[in-house]
């Protein structure tokens, strides 16, 4: 296994906070973009993280994603309300979006923020994680560019829209689940392509709608559904809330975030929010949860199979030992970074190891 | 293929009303039980449909659910509220519930209440199909007793927790996605188990974490769940709403239907509704969905696949024909029914074919 040169998350936060910053983006919304993408690697979710500042750059500079961008709330109710983006960044939308659906839930049990207008949002869990520090249940959905074919067809319709659920635990990690519709985050078929390596059979069908382990093939086909029939009727129903209640884009009319670079995306994200208080007492809901999570991870592993995981468990662990030891990168991403350095003028940053 | 006798749907709602009153069950709600019973056999999903009847009346004869309970609402605001089912039956709750649920929902956007204290529910979908007629969104959850093993696990510790969600569109059928997150619902299981058959394998494990094909044994291990790491999340994080979140019992925790013949289940339910009108023009948004429907029916099929289909039309297609032709019933579900018939005075009907 090849040693990747590591580095620190707060000067990876600055360098690409710097580089937004030259492309007109506002010093907060920079800082928050890139605290995302940072956080998306320390959690080990690399297909999430600073990879993605080359095509947000792209984007920013090509005038498809307004960097000024201020989205507003077009229709509040107590429990209820809608943004429009704007096309402002989607992770300046969506931490308001959040921000929004948990106050509502602290004044009413429940909030829901629909967006629409937005753009790539990154790591839903960056979102539903927000919640946790408010004892609140947090819960994100998306949708996204069409990759994947509903079950039964071979073109693709739906994106790999992710579903994010957090929830707070007493004494313990909290629950963080986030997942791709896909069989894998379409993130991972880049970067398989990126690195030139192979996908394993089953994650996706080629253009002609024939399983392919070929990373670059599958970019062209449709990504699989997971849980077969289950997954994809999962994957239609975020899109019903994400893209058609908000009034965002749906389906195949999404823009893509890599191939369309003359169109806005128009995402749709649902933010929501719930207040275990208002079904009893948060204490003790945390206590429960606490109960449930000592209970799995007693419970007997299958076969071949160390330990119990629960949804989150390894990303606590990968993200205290980056926190600790730096964030690898691979030489591809961290070229394209020092590319982006140079061209606007940020020095690159010294690695903390090997 | 055997030639199974036909019942008419009227005729089979009549007579496990009629049961169902002899045991104390009130006309209302016996009519309601019922009629969830011979909805679901209508949409072929006889897992859950009139075959139910015996470990019903077993359970109401044994004490263990309270045939003339009343649900109580023990805390509503405006967008949420929380029921002790009090051992009332599991349908009289969650019907209660939903349409509580849609109240809240016309009147604020949006209507979440959790079911404590209850019973096996049935079919999920009868319940989020109620929202349609109000043209909002329906969603209901449960937990149920335990037996699938979390991801890496081989000893069961949730249910096969299904969730359900309707959505209304404009001139076409409704999507309705009705899941158990296992691999299959358990009731199939138990299907095959009472019809002597075999299961393929990657259902379940036996009771020592192997996989196996023999139905009986499958009842003693732990079902599989569907997807994966991420469908076993997904039922860990329905358990989370359905009972942390509403105070009913969760995980090893709730009584079995079958297996348990001396205490209450005390199982929870989440009945939620969303009012599209609420972001923006109902209208508009069933004819986005009606959209959404007709660009996936268009879509060219995987290969060896007829026809793309969305969720539920199979469900609506099987209805159709049994309310004209008559709902199949096994033998043995025949058998036991004519049993209670005799056992309680109620004369058993007549086929309408073949």
């Amino acid at each position: 296994m090849k040693s990747l040169k590591r580095y620190g998350a707060s000067d990876l936060l600055d360098f690409c906070t710097g580089i937004l910053t030259r492309l007109d983006v506002g010093e907060e919304a920079a800082r928050l973009l890139s605290d995302t993408l940072v956080q998306a690697n320390l959690r080990g979710v690399d297909s999430h993280g600073v990879t993605r500042m080359g095509i947000y750059v792209e984007r920013i500079r090509r005038g498809l994603v307004d960097p000024r961008g201020e989205p507003a709330i077009i229709r509040d109710t107590p429990a209820v309300a809608l943004m429009d983006a704007r096309n402002a960044l989607g992770q300046v939308a969506s931490y308001r979006a959040m921000r929004l659906a948990i106050e509502k839930a602290k004044a009413v049990g429940t909030g829901m923020v629909g967006v629409r207008g937005s753009n790539h949002f990154g790591a839903a869990a960056y979102y539903t994680m927000c919640a946790l520090k408010e004892d609140l249940i947090g819960i994100a959905l998306s949708n996204a560019p069409a990759t994947m074919a509903p079950w039964g067809a071979r073109a693709p319709y739906m994106g790999t829209n992710p579903l994010s659920v957090a929830v707070p635990a007493k004494g313990r990690l909290p629950i963080v689940f986030d997942m791709a519709t896909s069989i894998v985050a379409r993130g991972k078929i880049i970067l398989a392509a990126q690195k030139g390596e192979s996908i394993p059979g089953g994650w996706a069908m080629d253009a002609e709608g024939r399983i392919t382990t070929d990373a670059e093939k599958a970019l062209e086909g449709a990504v699989l559904p997971f849980g077969g029939a289950k997954g994809s009727a999962i994957a239609i129903l975020i899109d019903v809330f994400a893209g058609i209640l908000t009034g965002a884009a749906f389906g195949p009319h999404i823009g893509d975030l890599y191939r369309n670079l003359e169109g806005r995306q128009n995402l749709g994200h649902v933010f929501a929010a719930v207040d275990p208080g208002v079904f009893g007492d948060t204490d003790e809901f945390k206590n429960r949860i606490a109960q449930m999570i000592d209970e799995i991870k007693g419970l007997p592993p299958a076969y071949g199979v160390e330990e119990v995981l629960l949804p989150g468990e390894i990303e606590f662990r990968t993200a205290e030992r980056r926190r600790r030891e730096g964030i690898p990168l691979e030489p591809e991403v961290e070229e394209m970074l020092r590319r982006l350095g140079r061209e606007f003028g940020v020095p690159w940053i010294t690695p903390v190891g090997p």
